[in-house]
């Protein structure tokens, strides 16, 4: 057995079976031993940022990690962008980075760089093998390292030597860091808060936005009155019919001020105080209005979910929660736009669908047409950086073969990453992604009137637009091997969405809006 | 005027007058300015790679930096793989990354991450700027690293308050740093190896690798019989009819120590001892035969132009230099593949065309065809980040809107960054693209023999194939806007590069293969 056979056994046996890989010559030796170890997946990207990204839609829908396979300092970099959205989702993931074998180093050659330096910048766990013999217990702390609550990212590299050299054996399993419990005194500390009456809420973050945290959460807020929210960009939500209501915290500045205005007490669940998401001239970067009170019922790394249900047994919660009717929109009529194909998502989406929302401009209106509609997972981008739907939905889909995922993006999101395709094609990956193609960075212009641009002159407004020339989206599909069509009209997107939802398998709908 | 303006009438004092830009939010105030500043021109990417690789094939070409504009951590990380490679190639370079408002970091806002540890990883010269009234002067230092001999990177974080707040002026430009001369000891001691007879070799890289520094090369040649080398990966080499040749060092480890075997002088010229570009089990990464003495001309940042037009005087090296005879291949026939695509790009390429080179396993055979085809200038990948020729041929042809650029790339490299098609697209340039269409990472069909794997399974196989599903080159450049077309026989490649030759303006043509 080599170090790489050793790695992947390892990984095996502490529970990662799959890895979304883009291998270069130093991770050959890795790629070799995928045969070696029965049932062990690896899923190829073409570009980087897709399987950072795919490993974390993977973490989101199962709360376990994926590996990734990347190609020196160039390689990670690559996967940067979509680790860092991982990051802010507090996503488990094991990156494993192959490097020049370490007698190579000192020469510099010229796929040399400072693989820590950019390790370091994502990753709570950074190590670099040192011998073929270490490799396997490596992986094992890597991924341990991986699950420690709330879920973290965790980069080994492998020099080449360590992957081709001899080894003894896999790693056993490392126990798991799992979420801490939760204060009795946080508990009695929250429920005096939601005591003193209205004016409260409580504000969700990670698995206590999944079902049996939501219910808790809901009989807390029928038992007090007190409203549920979660984050402008929540990682994961299950929501939809038959779930218990949680309101979204707005976008920009003014909104969450005027959303959160009357706010008493905020009781936290893993999440932190709601802040702005870009500063502007002139306004505050906190949002709480002055004598609000903040209590932490459970930080990130405690289990929210639990401490809900000693909350609601603490607060004699019996009344159960309220929960959303089914209430799909109607069969959308009217002019063409976003509202509209909000209304046919909304109301075609089946029970059990994913969405992976990178939409921009786009994704406020969705939110309202899918508050009623099947019950479903709503996944959010978490860290601004834009080209994370696409990848997110490979990773969903590979994790929930059985649920249609549902990619929602803006176009210019969406050419970040746009190699993604191609893996939902190989893999036949039950996708349908829609492109909302209004050929601008919309956001942009809107942003350039808030933070407080008088004059736009034809360069400025030249760097907002992508429509020149168009992008064609049917087309760039078709040429990973994606079955497209293109809807300029309301019954065109309600006849392609529904026969999307219709059919497994990929397909991408280039809204024209 | 604002910090903004300030910054963008500072980057034009210094001679900075072109931008790369992938703007955000927090970019919007430079993006404003931009109609500010007279001449001033910024040209739009939708992928953060694109920008910077325009930016390093620009500096290739005109020896000055240009800007590029990202937003954030994220919009730096997916820039990094290029700016890699033109760390590789020398290449001066100026990046200008937005962040936040300086307020508003400890409130670690979703798109908070460490730019200033990013930055590091690729610049020699890393600054955020304080406040408006010095972001200007910090303009006109960044400049100064960038420029100061061989070239760097440098980079400017620029936060969104520094961008709005108020400022004085623009800065004044600061004297360059250039190559440093060579000392007359250096010369000599070179002078000396180079008269001990055959078995010498010099080998050039940089500047030394254009005209002029070529014919002071190619006389000192002519007087001592030494050989002339490049590195395999040269950031960029003048060649073709009437210039003196130069040999390119071999790809494989083997095949570069068979090169050298005979060297017993090597004399530096902006270069450094050969290495291989991977390590292999039990192969040395060195690649001098024992008792080779090396001798360094010139430095990187030192005048390797001036040092060998010196060493000429030296040796009183007055015969003319022998040059390549203008030999275009023959109207190739045979059988369809590389070879015979080689031969027609040779036989069609204009008298000052630009070669933007990612071709990986298909590259050897093309320098071999264009030896002696009209003078051209090739520019290689440097840093191994496959990706770049695309971004670098966008740079290239901004650089020299009157040269005709031609892209030579793998099929799996162009997928990194194919993005740059719409930039080529929109600024209507001069790029013919060649797409070798082999449907696999070929060199890694070669590598898993070479680095001793012996059995190759069907999921390691997979993931060395990009053909399933087959990508549809025609289309993806079609969707972003560039007139395309497949070549699936000699005659059909010969007749669609010759129209491509023919008539301005971007164009791609997929060589199946």
């Amino acid at each position: 057995m080599n170090g790489a056979e050793s790695l992947v056994r390892s990984l095996m046996t502490s529970g990662i079976g799959l890895c979304f890989a883009n291998p270069g010559t130093s991770e050959m030796h890795f790629v070799a031993a995928l045969d070696r170890v029965e049932g062990f997946r690896a899923i190829l990207t073409l570009f980087e940022g897709v399987a950072t990204g795919a490993a974390d839609g993977y973490a989101r829908m199962t709360g376990r990690p994926a590996a990734t396979l990347l190609h020196l300092g160039p390689g990670l970099a690559n996967g940067l962008a979509n680790l860092h959205n991982a990051r802010r989702a507090s996503s488990p993931l094991v990156n494993i980075v192959g490097d020049h074998a370490s007698g190579h180093l000192r020469y510099d050659a010229p796929l040399t760089s400072d693989i820590v330096g950019l390790a370091r910048t994502v990753s709570s766990w950074v190590h670099r093998s040192h011998s073929a013999s270490s490799v396997g217990v490596d992986a094992a702390r890597a991924v341990q390292a991986a699950r420690a609550a709330p879920g973290q990212i965790a980069t080994l590299i492998l020099p080449a030597d360590t992957a081709w050299g001899g080894a003894e054996r896999a790693a056993e399993r490392l126990p798991i860091l799992g979420p801490a419990e939760v204060s009795a005194d946080a508990v009695t500390r929250a429920a005096r808060s939601l005591s003193q009456g209205a004016r409260s809420a409580m504000l969700l973050r990670g698995p206590a936005l999944q079902r049996e945290g939501l219910f808790a959460a809901g009989r807390i807020a029928a038992a007090t009155g007190c409203r549920l929210f979660c984050d402008t960009f929540a990682p994961r939500i299950d929501r939809g019919a038959g779930l218990p209501v949680v309101e979204r915290i707005p976008y920009f500045a003014e909104q969450i001020t005027d959303f959160l205005r009357d706010m008493a007490q905020l009781v936290l669940v893993g999440a932190r105080p709601p802040v702005t998401f870009f500063a502007y001239p002139d306004r505050p970067s906190g949002c709480l209005p002055e004598g609000c009170q903040v209590v932490y019922l459970a930080h990130e790394h405690e289990d929210g979910t639990r401490a809900l249900a000693a909350l609601a047994d603490e607060l004699h919660a019996v009344a159960p929660a309220t929960v959303a009717a089914l209430n799909r929109p109607d069969a959308p009529s009217g002019p063409y736009g976003v509202p509209m194909i909000a209304q046919a998502i909304g109301r075609l989406l089946p029970e059990g669908a994913i969405i992976s929302d990178d939409s921009a401009t786009s994704g406020a209106p969705m939110l309202a047409a899918t508050a009623g509609a099947a019950p479903h997972t709503h996944l959010m981008l978490t860290g601004g950086a834009i080209g994370q739907g696409l990848p997110l939905a490979v990773g969903a889909a590979v994790a929930e073969p059985g649920r249609k995922t549902v990619c929602l993006t803006g176009d210019g999101s969406a050419m970040y990453t746009l190699q993604a395709l191609w893996s939902m094609a190989r893999e036949r990956l039950d996708v349908t992604t829609v492109v909302f193609a209004n050929r601008a960075y919309k956001i942009l212009n809107i942003e350039l009137d808030r933070v407080g641009v008088s004059s736009r002159g034809p360069q400025a407004l030249s760097m907002l637009d992508i429509g020149h020339p168009e992008l064609n989206w049917c087309s760039l599909a078709r040429g990973m091997g994606v079955e497209a069509s293109r809807a300029s009209t309301s019954e065109a997107f309600y006849e392609q969405f529904a026969d999307a939802m219709a059919r497994p398998g990929p397909r991408l709908i280039e809204a024209i809006i």
